[in-house]
């Protein structure tokens, strides 16, 4: 049990180490919060929780194997399981700016759950009758199971946060899709008038991004489920049971439900990160996608007045602490904030993973802090963004109706008539003259009126000729 | 016949222009290399293949399609089969920085085919009547031949360069493999001594992530085979035959012999450069994969005298032009570089992609020019550092012996038999005295001299316990 | 006063909203915890601090020009103080992610200063007696108050943190620079053996980068210097006092001590962020520089028995979870990866910049939490290298002289005197025999061994000849 | 004299070399071309200019000190002559892309001045009479010429191309915010109406930008005008006479008319290149400040009828190839492909500038290519969109009149006289009922009628209360 109050000494090969007596942590943690005072950014929630997973396997699969005591591999599974849930997360400190390799959060949670199975079998701490290397980081170096931990979290998060969102996006965009689908309106391109297309068509670019996004993310999922487990120290397996690595990962894989496996090629899995680079551009292209979507969204919705106008937005909130009755696209806002910030994550993650050295990329944790964040951003924002601005999106169809009639695109409809030269004097005449197209086309004497009104139906050209 | 000497008078929708008399390009080109003075770089040869492609297949296409003079589209294949090969080269003059649509180029493709188709007809140029828009570029738009063109070049540069180029650097590098499977050396993490591994161990790694560079690559091609052509203008289709997206496509992927298809939306397809993004986000991994290789490969072959000198790298020019004898490890250098200039490309291509609106992205030109610039210079670096570098390494046995029997770090060997932190005093004291691991385990009474040498055996150490 | 438990109704221009009764924020705030739930990062102190300096001086400043009620106007004062020193943190819920204004975070400060000010006077929340918008707000808009509180909030953290702490970092360079004047080591180009150099000239490439980051920081601050406040709304003024914004500048100047003054143009600090984008691309040069310092650092420290083993560095943590003994440059990795972070956070803020619109850049959330981010990451950093690594480095004198007498290099001191075809020769012969120059230079019969002896002087090689 | 036709053997330290006889170029030279055939991209000009301004003012040095005979030097002097006007460019076939020091491209100087030196003698090539080491290479090694190249290359541009060139944007932006300066016009923030402004005004922020753009671009001058020339081998001068950095400094000033000085810390000079990285960063903020520009331009001018339509852009070419009469924002799109290569560029700078080691980064070439790509790129962007565009602009006042009358934004000139939540009262209820402010404000009996009318004077409202 722990001591009330004050501070307990605690040990490492360095020696002691003045812990504050309410906390599971040891020595190694302690020293980490003195040594590295950067930032405030600790791990992400999901990131414990991975750890919990990867402790709680190989104290399974050790026991399995013989090698672990199965009295102190139940209780280290049952602290294992409250880092899990989150209960331990107070016993957590440390910052990502601390060693390259994780070690400092990989013996944090050693210590926490050996500190813990301690306690709750009423041993006084500190003592090492469970020992945070011996017993709990067994068959395991911080090499193997922080890039471990690194794939659980990001796996998870994917499966259980990011693809779920962007599929929320997707049919809410496919849902408007739908709902405009007989919309006929002006198309732009170069932000110039162009010939029509429907809204739904518009929309259907939209939800085509998004299910292509979600491809793009699931693509890169075979190679993130390979764990590097069981690669201890430079990826060889020293001190590991030939059959740990296998076995643990089939155990992570019962744990969270998703397929994970042992990495082919240890060596690779400890001195590199390109699974999770890879993700990340996967990721960058994600925000690639929702910035156009989102930008698009405000354009169309700009005004009321003095803009665009096509579409109404829904209003949130008060958008001007000046100008009163004010109302802005501010899920773009959000949305194209995060975009920008998930681009220059993808370039933190990218440099941090070309920079590793022989057997062990020590960049680790600012590569899944990154990612991590990415994801999440993502999700929340696809989130945010589908509930707070899509569902609620309606087509302002007097003002579509009005830029589709004055539009001087729809001579395009003529080329196969008259030819693209003839068919660009009536467009430039109806410009500099503020006309219609029709009067022009009369006036040039290439169309009479009733040819133009059969040959340019806008409903008519948001297809191929028929 | 073109006029010798002097200029002709071209003219467009917006009048006439003076165009040299020995060039096959036309009023709209000629407007561009006048009002475009930026920078210098025209778009690589690939880009201009793919417009000749691209111009057959249509040709091909509109003729079966009943819609094109059979004359007319035999003399345009003819000329299209020119740009093709590259012999009208010095008629497409136009740089990256232009349009954002890439309407000039498109233009200047459709100009100069139709001079050239004229030319070859007999007909005295300037003359229409194989018209530029009307005939070379029928049923089509700059808006969707632009990017159908993008990703012909692309994809046909990644499968006839860059995966090649991939496997072979990954086929030399299995060799070596294999040829250093048996030299047993010490491993580095965080750039200190730690655990021993075969050398061949070490370039598995190597190896395997040029293995997966290659798969991560190939994860992109699907969305990339995915033609914009035939959603003239917005996307929709107008003025174009219902069946002639799929036929086209279909004659594209004859001619190329890739997998080329219509894509499935084609508001998408112009809308955004999603696909080529990907493709970026894919060749930015690559670059980490190689920035890393080439690295350990100049850290491991750094010295000869005061570096690490475990490889012997090929000597193929001299190093300096003041310290006499030097030779660097070169080869390594311009990967490196490259590898920079490849996540430079990236993030021009992620804003360029990012940044498009309404119906039309108009940052081709941008987009495509860092693609294939990337695709080239890992294509060609990677078939450099192959044949100049990595065939030709050899292991400095002597060194990597050394540099084993001295370390301290085989004393991970002993966490089982005495516990980790007894194992860290016998290594402590070791370095405190510069004396060897086993003198100090027997001076510290923890084992016996015969005991140390039966556990502490270095090529028992690559692996999992037995 | 607030009431105890439970909800209050506030109001807004949407009507009404349920928040906590323990909270001083109001409607708009609450609005926004709801709509923008979106990732967990909110705005750091130094955001909110700036805030309350900004309301504080501009209360004072309507004061003085008469147009708000002095006893307003001083709890106004009272409870931005309040605000300032951080009393009042946990009523700033909100996070980046939200309009791209910052009008809610703004308007959290007006609500907040607000309702603090009415519960100072004892006034029954909600109540509206103390007006957010018309007493709090008074001659400004959020689109003037939020760049001025970005503005103050980067000025304050680079005066107060980074510039003292690259230049403790700058101080510890130059005491080593000096204490390793007269050690002569071999130098090293492309990672090869080179000429040779003090250790002490090595250390002043280190502290000359880090003078001139110095420098270039300085060279953002007159920009930075320049305050959006008075350019109300659009960037007109609109509302606001003619004296406003030269007047409130002052007081703002006054309060932080800081060279603050108004924007010459406020059509630009509304439109723009180009400032805090110089201000980011001088602290991604900063990174640079501090990148390449601790990878050197921690190359030269490499070993210890097979590395290069030149430098000493501190030991202060156990380095591995299964090597005993191992002992990391864990500083130089944390140094390196906050480099990769703030090289990311750039991109994310350069895309930021460039992407506003019209009269107002609404990424201005996402732009000033990458600058702040970088800021303090550097400034901390840049303490916790100094303190934990770079004053404890000695020098492996030993290593340094082992190195120095075997290296190949020194023959280009025999350049003016033998050519250097000649010196190559020697070199090269060396090399391949595995022996040392001297022998070499005799047995080619180039020089004798006392005409070697006198010429090749490491100690010689450091300068200029004489 | 050259040969004619075929080869000619030329020598370095390695060996023999077939050279084409009708080229000046080397050994060294040839075997770059050899073994680094990756990419096409060439240095450019600029830089081979730098190179010949560099090995002139060191001949030059060289004699005055009394190191370089007379006659050769005088040779040499007009041999670099040629290379400075580029007479000899078709002898620098070199990529970028070799080794990372750029010796191979300064071997390339030297062995084309060597021999076109003994062309010009009349001595038959090969011969080492004038040898590229020991007489053009004289005092000087690759480690310190390349930078001071870079330095010289970079430094004239800017000089002559980038800053005269945003001069000329700047002072057209500024003659159209005189033209606009009485049109009164709506402003927009959040995409969304807001209050009113001037079309100067708008225009101010623009030419504000360009003015602290230019600014910015100056401020990095200092540091890059630090020559690394003198800091031989390592940077200690070795085999350099004492005065040769100063002097040959002197020299470079002289003939360049710009303030070159010998670097203070060579040591710096060679290992990093913080000072072009921090140029890059200062082209990023240009980049930065013309996109948003430029896309401002693009959107003010977007429709011409179903847009927003407040500017006339000039009309250059015709934009469509399927839609006739079309014209498209062209110089915009360029200019903002450019910004996006820019930014690009610049992470290509950072990271070869991040990730030296020891004594020499050896990213010299990209970094220069990159920073000189983007000069050249924003000098050149800006001169077309200036002359292209800019000057070109004109207001369409019926356009802009239209907007102002029918806004709601001018609500916010009510709130001092009514209140904030009063003036969104009357907005909502106008939005909402598709009416006028002044209507509302009367049926909700805030105002008169004559009240509203002195009140609402967008006229009023572009600048502080009077």
């Amino acid at each position: 049990m722990m001591a009330e109050g004050g501070f307990r000494i605690e040990k490492d090969t360095m020696g002691e180490v003045k812990v504050p007596a309410d906390k599971f942590w040891g020595a190694q943690t302690q020293r980490s919060t003195e040594n590295f005072r950067i930032g405030g950014d600790r791990f992400p929630r999901e990131m414990i929780r991975a750890l919990g997973v990867l402790k709680k396997s190989a104290a399974i699969t050790n026991e399995k194997l013989g090698l672990l005591d199965p009295k102190k591999a139940s209780v280290i599974v049952k602290a294992a399981d409250e880092v899990i849930v989150g209960k331990l997360d107070a016993h957590f400190p440390l910052v990502v700016w601390q060693t390259g390799s994780g070690t400092q959060t990989n013996m944090n949670a050693n210590e926490v759950i050996a500190n813990r199975a301690m306690d709750m079998m009423g041993i006084k701490l500190p003592s090492k009758e469970v020992h945070p290397n011996d017993d709990v980081n067994k068959g395991q170096s911080s090499n193997d199971t922080f890039p471990t931990a690194m794939h659980i979290a990001v796996g998870e998060q994917i499966h259980h946060r990011l693809i779920p969102m962007l599929e929320k996006l997707h049919k809410a965009l496919e849902n408007k899709q739908k709902e405009f689908k007989d919309i006929v309106k002006i198309g732009r391109t170069h932000l110039m008038d162009a010939t029509p297309l429907t809204l739904g068509q518009e929309f259907s670019g939209y939800s085509t991004q998004v299910k292509h996004s979600i491809q793009r993310v699931k693509n890169t999922l075979p190679h993130l489920y390979e764990l590097a487990l069981g690669g201890t120290a430079v990826g060889t397996g020293l001190n590991t049971h030939p059959k740990f690595a296998v076995e643990a990962a089939a155990e992570i894989a019962r744990e969270t439900g998703i397929a994970f496996v042992s990495a082919e090629n240890k060596f690779e899995a400890l001195a590199a990160h390109d699974a999770l680079v890879e993700v990340s551009g996967a990721l960058n292209s994600v925000a690639v996608s929702l910035m156009k979507i989102a930008n698009d969204i405000r354009l169309l919705g700009s005004g009321p007045r003095c803009g665009i106008g096509e579409l109404h937005l829904p209003e949130n909130e008060p958008g001007s602490s000046i100008m009163p009755g004010k109302v802005n696209p501010t899920q773009s806002e959000a949305m194209t904030m995060v975009c920008a910030q998930v681009m220059g994550n993808h370039v933190a993650a990218t440099i941090g993973g070309a920079t590793g050295h022989f057997e062990l990329n020590v960049f680790k944790p600012v590569i899944v802090f990154n990612v991590l964040n990415s994801v999440r951003l993502l999700a929340d924002a696809a989130e945010s963004f589908t509930d707070h601005c899509v569902v609620g999106i309606e087509a302002n169809r007097k003002q579509i109706q009005k830029h589709l009639e004055q539009s001087l695109m729809l001579v395009t409809a003529l080329n196969p008539h008259i030819g693209y030269d003839n068919a660009a004097k009536i467009a430039k005449t109806a410009h500099k003259n503020g006309t219609t197209l029709r009067e022009e086309a009369i006036n040039l004497g290439l169309l009479s009126g009733e040819e133009f009104d059969k040959i340019v139906k806008p409903e008519n050209m948001v297809g191929p000729s028929r």
